[in-house]
């Protein structure tokens, strides 16, 4: 599907840009240190199947935290509300997103929601599937449908250089294994995982997606439902209270719009009924949100009146 | 200004009364242990004038935190967004409302947000006046305006109980002013606090301020602007991310609603453009909230599509 | 008693000044902010009489924490273990002496123990007495008995000085007023602290009244029991596992000398059946602690083999 | 050696036993469950060689918790004070033993001191060796030297059984890998550990090993020094600030005995200059000391003036 280069988003982007000067690139997952700091593109998806960019959108990112939505929804898909939510809350919480102290002080043990780390396992340690391998093909398939695109797959070097570091990501699923959140083999739980995060898209693929989400779950083309509606409805809830780190509040406050953000410097977000966006700008505040990306968000969402409140 | 008993409404009120009995009355408050756990009641309030509640919508309650949305949109048109958030943040936090804990552990030291108790006392700090009784007397007048209702008074009663054993308010203070985010006399501070929460109306008058917020801020009927619009907007983010003390998350899930409540079992609702709800149910869960009140809104979220998500 | 100046301590007291300079003066009580960061004076009371110091012995110091160990003496006298550990733990904690949040997470709430902030305003709390006046009477009575020396006054300037600025000390004493550890009227307990923590004495005072706890508590001259044999255990025991505020432990393991010090820069410390410590040195660590005076202790310790351990 | 029933300790022991109705075996770990919860025997070794014992002395123990303080002294052995110091405090922790809370709020992240499991995996991770078999071949020899008993090894059941469920333990060590205080492989880590705490022997071989503690590191009966006395220092005031779990603090206060427990129900006592004492009384009292033991040793400490304070 092609998609066109936009003066107005272009201007935008240019005005944006100049903040990615006082973000910097995730340092602590090896492979995204390569990543040019100055980079920011961005897409815009219609239902009537227009695009509009700005930027390179042939570049890829990977997914990192943005894919916690998308398992989300598949985990809601696999087994309904009430047993995901056994395993893990609706609650926002001040704290960073790989903070383990909650888990020790709440009585009983739970991830306060499925966008931090804790929560964010949870629901992957949820998705149905006889291997880690099925349980990937079946992510990656679902995250093909939502973008319309059959050629999506993940960055191995990614993945391994996540997989290999991630021992805060251990210690939160050990921790779990304790209270009997996470009942299955670690290892293996943070292969899927950390491969969940380096499934690869361009912005293009990502304001594909956040289109379907701003269309109540429907393939904006075939219209065929892929998510359930209320399901759609629980993910764009948690893109709003939780969506941004512990700058989700800031951002609903000051932009309004349900978005996903990931360390990659992605962000994917969704405007009910009007369109998707996919931003990828990977210099990121000390939050872990892309500076540029946030900037960008926050003057389309004035300008357009995007905000959802 | 009349308004109507209906018979849908009543059916709901009585569906969700049944919960009643698994709640209890604020009991911390000596005040409030004498309301009926089994009261409920409730008014919609539409743009047209139209009214309709059921149950004793002649009764009144106390605003409790409630309360702090008004004094919050108060403090945002004394001084903009700019001073109000230097001095509170804008993260939803999975701590209960009187946690003192992060005030200590974040640095610099700062309330998460202003719908805690720590935010809501700095931003009744803000509130301009030369004197305790003038600054009570703007926030009277404020809420005598959103109300449409100049007999809006407080109870003395109440603001008297509350203020003799407020002690964790005054240790949240104290805090606050060894850090510099409060800067006046604690005591009258406190009494200017007590008196604000104590303020009395009836669900009707609940309902009433509902729905100016419902409308951007403008008075129902005669179309006056008395909040601006970009301060409402921020309001309702507020109430969708922290409105309802920890359990704001899954009520957004779950329900939708930009919402308010107070442990008096008091619940303002907002639905955008459509209209403002008033909710009394004095027999609260084990989070603060009315237990049949958040039942009631569940119920009206479903069958009539509220949820803003 | 006159003490004489001694030429091996001198040198020792020479030595550890250097460290001054790595230091700083406490600043957040201002009557403190005046002193000389460059001062240290030591003295050693023997049960025989024999009193040798070190540097100027005629300064004056504020007891500051020190008096905490004095008040707990007092306290048991009054009441006996078992009540007054009723109100107050035995656990030393890792925490600032300042610190908040365990009496928010521990349930039930109970400050660790009686030589943090929390647990001192506890025990002053229980000091028996009519009236506050009374109850500082009392103090200073004791405090001069066993420093032998009915002179021994408060500084009403240091007093004003805290007085005034103790918000954290404030939120402390309400924070255990909500819990019911504290029952008196928050003002009068803090003038009550505040003043105990003023009283003002010269090291050679101090080091008399190590030398009492040296002596199991019998008055080194008249032999007379000062302190119960039995409560002078527990407060020793207290200066070693909590004396030192959160350096405890290592000064545990380097030192080893059961001692107690104020942010003033005062250390008392107990030789068990050999002598009393008094060090004043105002230039404090990181912690808190007198920074040469804790050099000082260390010296003395090696050389002379003083670790109870 | 031999070693002879004692009327005065059995009379003292069926005194405490009465206490084992009130606590527990500790289930946590399932080899342990095995034990008879109304067990306890006692021995006490003094430096002439005589030894006297109540209940049954056969019986195998393992050390858990206790090991921590042998693997402490030979990590000293191994590097000295300076470098184990900077992997792991000195400070006590009013958190239970397993707690990871403080790891995340310390900044730097550090094990707050040896006697907790964060700060026991740390100090076993330094116990030098060119296999994990190797360095348990070390820490086996020590114990055996210090016992005086070649036959001491490990219970390859319990071993297997804590290694199995070790989730908190695995927890701690990747959060200690994140922070670069663990650099080992966590697997192997945890394997020696396991082994370590599943190290067998009698409450007579235990309390052989305390009274080379109270010898100040020297063999009884050799005199060789089998630990430099300044490590037995160290060692010594570790077990007082930090042995008994977070009831260190009151165990100092009204026993004084520098000691340590473990979960099996075993406690090393320290009577300094005087005798070493070995117990074995598996229910456990809600900290996870042995609560029979306790009381033993509170009888003991009163009768014969133990406590060091």
């Amino acid at each position: 599907m092609p998609c066109y280069s936009s003066d107005k988003l272009n201007a935008l982007v240019k005005e944006a840009k100049k903040y990615t000067a006082q973000g910097k690139v995730a340092d602590y997952i090896p492979a995204l240190k390569k990543e040019n700091p100055h980079d920011l593109s961005a897409a815009i998806f219609h239902p009537d199947g227009r695009c509009i960019s700005a930027g390179d959108v042939d570049q890829k990112i990977t997914l990192q935290s943005i894919s916690k939505v998308l398992t989300l929804a598949l985990a809601l898909m696999d087994y309904g509300e009430e047993q995901v939510f056994e395993k893990v809350g609706y609650e926002p919480t001040g704290d960073p997103f790989n903070s383990i102290v909650k888990l020790e002080l709440y009585n009983p043990s739970k991830p306060l929601n499925p966008m931090i780390n804790a929560g964010a396992l949870a629901v992957t340690s949820m998705i149905k599937g006889e291997t880690i391998e099925n349980r990937l093909e079946r992510i990656l398939d679902f995250v093909q449908k939502l973008a319309g695109d059959r050629k999506i797959g993940y960055s191995q070097e990614v993945a391994d250089s996540e997989f290999k570091t991630a021992y805060l990501n251990r210690a939160l699923c050990y921790f779990m294994m304790e209270h009997g959140i996470i009942e299955e083999e670690v290892e293996g739980l943070l292969e899927l995982y950390t491969k969940q995060c380096a499934i690869e898209m361009t912005c293009l693929d990502l304001a594909r997606i956040g289109l379907v989400f701003a269309m109540d779950g429907a393939d904006p083309f075939t219209k065929e439902p892929l998510i359930p509606r209320d399901i759609v409805r629980v993910c764009k809830t948690f893109m709003v209270t939780c969506g941004m780190y512990n700058a989700a509040g800031e951002f609903a406050v000051r932009i309004g719009i349900p978005a996903k953000s990931g360390v990659s410097g992605g962000i994917m977000g969704v405007v009910p009924n009007r369109f998707g966006i996919g931003i990828f700008g990977p210099a990121l505040d000390e939050k872990g949100n892309s500076i540029a990306g946030l900037k960008l968000l926050e003057m389309l969402s004035e300008k357009y009146s995007l905000s959802i409140f």
